[in-house]
């Protein structure tokens, strides 16, 4: 632990440096910097994180000592600053505020002013301007009574301070609190004072010394205050690393029409062009350009806009603004980032309060890292590590307008991102039908299952009152990049009256509403969006990504289009293709079926070789897709009953198409039924129990691959069985394979080089992957499915309380999110040890939803795994997570 | 491997002896033994088991040199017997039988007779008898015929010899073979070379040393049959021991009135009782005796039955008897255990052909192996060793008695063993109110559900058509030790008609049928049962077994009732309680009901309150039948929708009771309704969610400790929070447990003494169980879950597959029934090395359905763990299987 509590900046000095962030916070790091490098910063002194951890140690007591080190910089400022802290005549205001590691924007206390008492305010009044002096005074009761002494804690609907001054205009007949003269301003002072003694019993601290170790104390406990709380949560902070607390001199815009303040952006942070950005406003504070009571001005004209160029701080005070100017290139090229800096003037004289890395939109990060580059002040792999793969994915959808209103009636989980408007449509059925003529529709059912697929392809957007963020719709509409909320639990939908019921709200059928994929959000009406999208930049960056990563990108696709799409995404090949999806489409569920209700093994070969021509012509066009790269194909995984109609009359109508009666049929779907299908038969569980399925696959790809061959395509196909568990169903399944293409290859007089392998997504398949290895070319990790059996949690039932255990901490995140280290990936880990030790060369990669997710697919890169696997819109976040992955490595 | 592969015993004499079992075979190696005692056995020769394998890596072929061995060991035969191989005038006849280390009683093949050909059989018919002579040729062919040159394999249908005889029969107008005469049997020698050369264009054999091979080399084959591979399968013996083939001198019981035959066991098997127990035939063969043609006569009249004394062995052959009487108890001294004998006389000479131990009830192992020990023969562990669990589950259960004759229309699996009689019941009130009013019914559903528990108890047995060993019919049954036959596949039940179909019979409502849950045998009307029960000498036994062994035996009961007769049983405590059996009995579903449609959490703790005292009433009458021993007792498992009605009206008439809109309860029904309810809300989930049911539970438990203990009881609560799979889960509920019990114990002024512990049911529980056994006092493995979670197999879904996959090898055993050891044992073993590496007194044991299985207790015994839990019926045959386990680590 450090032994320097306060650490001192001001006047070209400091104690302090950028390198000091843990311990000083990001802001006391920063003015530290500034203050070094000779800008002009008012100075100050930080109090240590340690210091704050010592204070919850002690049991929320500031530690004994600390308070003379605080006194003693005070002196020092005092000397610097010409004035003196709590003196009648020439009194030194400081601000207080906190400042950690992590930015936490506004979840934690600020208190401005401090220093001010009854004598203090009319030396003030005196040296500078009565309404300014009362109107500081009263600004700082109000906090330090609201910060510090609880006042009005215990009601969140009224402030008793807001309910004075409210009555003060009233009583002055303005409507705005600035409109207020001095006199009032001193009145309310007196309210004000009266309010606190009420409250606490006590009167309000007149003695500086108690306001700053009070504001302190207060700093620290806004640490672990509920806002804060929930926001390191969200944002994974450790709790354990406290906040500092900023004691810096008060500079003030708001003391005359000399005086103004400001916020300003190194670049465009909307677009990330390399321009001068930033708002002002004279005679001003802080807290005003961020109220929006008055609408501040341009700093220049850079934008082009129709301002009037007269009013921008270039004009007015143009020395003034080179010195800024000139602070925003030093900045930039010092912290070797855009930055966000504040700004007060004072007198016509420039201070700056802070300066952080600035907020941008993905566009704006992705050409700021680039052109950084190009400018020499980063390298390549800098630039790789600034842009988020929450940027990428932003990029490559459409998101609504942030200027527009929006009237939010509920909130799901943002499953698949973009944002999309639409007429509410509550059946498959109709969705298919309406979008298929071109109407946008959005499709919102309590969940969809495999039916729904042509419905949902249909519409423009998704949404379900049911499931999570691998429930059947999530994982459906992110492969076919559709925006999709699920897990809407405040709607309730009733399918009888064609209805959804949310906030009291009715949402009819027919009603245009607007989904936001990426926020969760379902609006009311059109809510209008912008169309996002790649960019010269973004290419360049994305071939940056693909010199660092290690990790190969594979997509999962189960269509030729899709497949392409992917590959234009950057995609190295097929991961996961999934036969099953092939057979919903209208002109072959009907062999499916026929096939599912067939009483023999002769009964399935028949309806089997109706569906074999066009499972081969699906992977012709998927093998000339995906030419050169290899392309994983899953035989028949999902339980049978899956594929049949419900209710009786579609039953009945399937018995006319076939040619079988009714009750025999509705007799042959009973006896299919199963209570826990995710763990019933499916997968090579069917394909041994009926070989002549996994035949036909295995005849349909071998052939397509054939002919593609044939036709000059280079053609890799690797054959996956899954839900093994025992190595032996893989031999058994291996058997059936390698016998099948013998007769094709010798039929066909051609060979194909192929592959076969295995998911790797029950627990017991991981812990006995040696075994199985020995049977394997290749793994390819099924860990939505690896999440579900090692959890025991089924995730289109997770909703009713898998969010409340991330929300209450049982779990650090949803594990079908991002994938769980300590159980599914030490099983992932595992596995892959134990496959390798067998054969060396063993490839292994994964395929569940987690391939597309950063945190995830860092984990994949951690383990040593070949490739990650995703939906076509997740490559490009995939692979600049990968190359992050590999980054983070080196370092 | 041995150089030698011809072992050669005869006149005192052997090669060989018992302990060469692997090498010679059961029957070989004993026949050397036997030769070595002294004892008059015929002598002959034994050709090796690695002969066999030899054979195999061979194509099939015997290996070079082998036919010089065994001609060389065939003269030392002949000069013994002074007779030739072969001869025409006094030819040397053999038999040829397999014999593998372990018996397979019927499964290979046989040959009699052998050296016999169209010269020998008029010199024997001239030396002995014309009829024996042809008959004995007769059955050389057919046998030869059939085993060696396969003839008649073809056709399942018919043979053609038996088709020969019977017109043989038919043209002499007899009914019997043995009544044919020597001309009758001449012709039929013809007929029957007729049949073989037709067959196989090729003349039966002539040559005596052709015979010898071909018969060597189809006893090897035989090795591989179907019936061999089948048998080999379900007992677990493995396919590359090989067999041995025994060449032994034919000696003939049915040479004429002074020859004989018979079996004999050393102790009667029937019922372990110290007499010598056995039947004879004179003038017949060995099969005469098995054929059931002509009724066989006691040795002896020790049986006191009432058949006249005159006609025993003892009688008409005291000296032969005695000689016979003297070997039995050499052999018993020899063996040191009750032997099954086989002897033959011929011309009033006594020869032994074969010793094996015999096969007993249940009553009898327990009886020989005390009485041994008494005895002096062998120590009390060998005597443990000596009684199989499967005997202990036979000797507590009712059983079909063995002469009844009964008419079989279906089988499934043994689930609960016992026999019961009733009329069949199609639902579950029924059975309840008729049960109730005395009558005996038989519950037949497709399938059982919670709510069928009440039906099931009141019911003589219980039986599915759908569900495997550890389906919840399975389970509930075996806990109330009610016979039960589950997954009766061939049975079609059709509630609406109130009838079942199984091999086109029709079992209609109130009809008779009789179960029997130790074969799975279904069967109509009424079959004659047979009370078992303990004697003095199991009590002696299970005295022995509780010295012996280190792993504690507890029960798993939820019932006052089952808990006593657990105890009775041995049990030391209570492994599992699962408090929500008790909510479906009648008076108790209607608030657990309320609770479950409850709106709020206020609603909820209503219904709650009604419930709370019937859970503490329970909870006092578990512990005081428990005193001094601990009681592990679950919290709510299932999912909440178990205990809702199904169907409309059901839910109509809850609404009424419940005073609530039909329409609402079915929408909140239906909002519970769970895809995969086995990976749902359920366990400690549904307790963090609602910790209002817990917190009720925990007081239940503890208010009931507190009064017990009070009224002077010695109580050991052990309160164990179901599926946890992450350590804050369980930190959560151990928090709510010890926040409870700190609130009953202040408002009581009593204080108990209680642990906190999880089940370990979820893989990632297993696999973090390091950082959970930090919040647990105990570890309790619930394997039926873990082994589903593991495998991804729902047992109430398996049984369209998991049959197949043991018949097919790919399991080597239903996981549900003996532990999986190399994926859920692996996990076991790696919670409980974690878990103790934390805290390295943690208490672990096992409470799923695998406790009670022998095979899965001495792997709970291997690995350490400190008890096992199972249903009361089934503790004894748990203390036998832990005790053998101490044995087995012992030797």
């Amino acid at each position: 632990m450090s032994e320097k509590r306060v650490y001192f900046f001001g006047a070209g000095e400091a104690d302090g440096s950028a390198s000091d962030r843990k311990l000083l916070g990001g802001k006391g790091a920063n003015l530290a910097e500034m203050t070094r490098m000779g800008l002009p910063v008012p100075p100050g002194f930080t109090v240590t994180t340690e210091v704050c951890n010592e204070f919850y140690r002690a049991g929320e007591k500031l530690p004994p000592g600390l308070s003379d080190e605080m006194l003693a910089a005070m002196a020092r400022l005092e000397k610097l600053m010409d004035a003196k802290f709590g003196d009648n005549n020439n009194p030194l205001l400081v601000s207080v505020r906190s400042g950690s590691a992590f930015s936490m924007p506004g979840m934690m206390d600020t208190i401005l002013n401090l220093g001010l008492n009854d004598k203090a305010v009319q030396g003030l009044a005196e040296r500078a301007d009565p309404r300014f002096a009362y109107d500081s005074y009263r600004r700082l009761i109000a906090m330090y009574g609201d910060v510090v002494l609880g006042v009005g804690a215990d009601s969140h609907d009224h402030d008793p301070f807001d309910e004075a001054i409210a009555a003060k205009r009233r009583a002055h007949g303005v409507e705005h609190d600035h409109e207020l003269g001095p006199d009032a301003l001193k009145e309310l002072v007196d309210e004000y004072k009266a309010i606190v003694e009420q409250a606490t019993k006590t009167p309000f601290p007149q003695d500086p010394k108690v306001q700053l170790l009070g504001a302190t104390s207060a700093v620290f406990k806004s640490w672990f205050n509920d806002r804060a709380d929930t926001y390191r949560r969200i944002n994974n902070i450790p709790g354990d690393l406290g906040t500092a607390v900023n004691i810096q001199a008060m500079v003030f815009g708001n003391m005359g029409p000399d005086c103004g303040t400001g916020v300003a952006f190194t670049r465009d942070p909307s677009d990330g062009t390399k321009r001068f950005y930033g708002e002002y406003l004279m005679n001003a504070q802080g807290e005003d350009v961020v109220a929006g009571i008055r609408t501040p001005l341009p700093i220049n004209d850079s934008g082009g806009d129709s301002t009037d160029p007269s009013v921008t701080l270039e004009q007015r005070l143009p020395g003034l603004y080179r010195e800024l100017d000139e602070i925003r290139h030093r900045l930039e090229t010092h912290y070797k980032d855009m930055q966000d800096l504040e700004f007060t003037i004072q007198k016509d004289k420039l201070f700056l309060l802070q300066t952080r890395n600035g907020k941008r939109t993905a566009a704006a990060a992705v050409r700021i890292a680039v052109d950084f580059v190009h400018e020499g002040l980063i390298d390549k792999k800098e630039a790789i590590r600034r842009v988020t793969p929450a940027h990428v994915d932003q990029l490559l959808h459409p998101m609504l307008d942030p200027k527009a209103t929006r009237q939010v009636v509920a909130k799901g989980l943002p499953a698949s991102p973009g944002a999309a408007t639409g007429k509410v449509v509550f059946s498959s059925e109709e969705a298919a039908e309406r979008g298929a003529r071109g109407e946008s529709v959005i499709l919102l059912r309590v969940e969809t299952s495999p039916e729904d697929v042509a419905g949902m392809h249909h519409s423009s957007g998704v949404l379900t009152s049911r499931g999570g963020m691998t429930s059947h719709a999530a994982v459906v509409a992110r492969g076919m990049g559709k925006p999709c909320v699920v897990g809407c639990a405040e709607l309730t939908v009733n399918y009888e009256l064609q209805q959804a019921e949310s906030r009291g709200q009715i949402i009819k059928a027919d009603e245009t509403i607007t989904i936001d994929g990426a926020s969760g959000e379902v609006m009311m009406g059109e809510v209008a969006t912008v169309q996002a999208g790649g960019s010269v930049q973004f290419d360049e960056l994305m071939g940056w990504v693909d010199e660092v990563r290690r990790l190969k990108v594979r997509t999962n696709a189960d269509t030729p289009n899709d497949a392409a799409t992917a590959r234009k995404f950057g995609a190295e090949g097929i991961g996961l293709c999934r036969t099953e999806h092939m057979f919903f489409e209208a002109s072959r569920i009907t062999a499916m079926r026929e096939m599912i209700m067939a009483e023999s093994e002769v009964g399935r070969r028949a309806a089997l070789s109706k569906l074999a021509p066009m499972q081969r012509s699906d992977f012709e066009g998927i093998f000339k897709a995906m030419d050169g790269l290899p392309v994983t194909i899953r035989l028949l995984d999902p339980p049978l009953h899956e594929f049949l109609p419900h209710g009786d009359s579609e039953m009945e109508a399937l018995a006319a198409v076939l040619s079988r009666d009714p009750d025999a049929l509705k007799a042959k779907a009973a006896q299919l039924h199963e209570f826990n299908p995710m763990l019933g038969l499916r997968g090579c569980r069917l394909g041994i129990k009926h070989p002549e399925i996994y035949e036909m696959q295995t005849r349909a790809i071998l052939e397509a691959a054939v002919i593609v061959q044939q036709a000059g395509v280079h053609v890799l196909p690797e054959i996956m069985v899954p839900l093994v568990s025992t190595w032996e169903e893989l031999a058994k399944a291996r058997e059936l394979i390698e016998r099948t293409a013998e007769r094709v290859f010798e039929e066909q007089q051609k060979r194909v080089e192929f592959q076969i392998g295995t998911m790797i997504e029950i627990p017991r398949a991981a812990l006995t992957a040696d075994e199985i290895a020995a049977h394997a070319d290749f793994f390819s990790f099924g860990t939505n499915d690896l999440t579900q059996m090692t959890f025991g949690i089924s995730r289109d039932d997770a909703g009713s309380f898998l969010s409340d255990y991330v929300e209450t901490g049982i779990l650090p995140s949803e594990p079908f999110e991002t994938i769980d280290i300590k159980g599914v990936g030490f099983l992932v880990n595992w596995a892959r040890e134990r496959g390798r030790s067998v054969k060396p060369r063993l490839k292994v990669g994964i395929c569940g939803e987690h391939g597309g997710e950063p945190n995830s697919v860092d984990f994949c890169h951690r383990v040593g795994l070949d490739y990650v696997s995703c939906s076509p819109f997740r490559v490009p976040v995939a692979r600049l997570a990968a190359a992050q992955a590999s980054l983070r490595e080196e370092d």
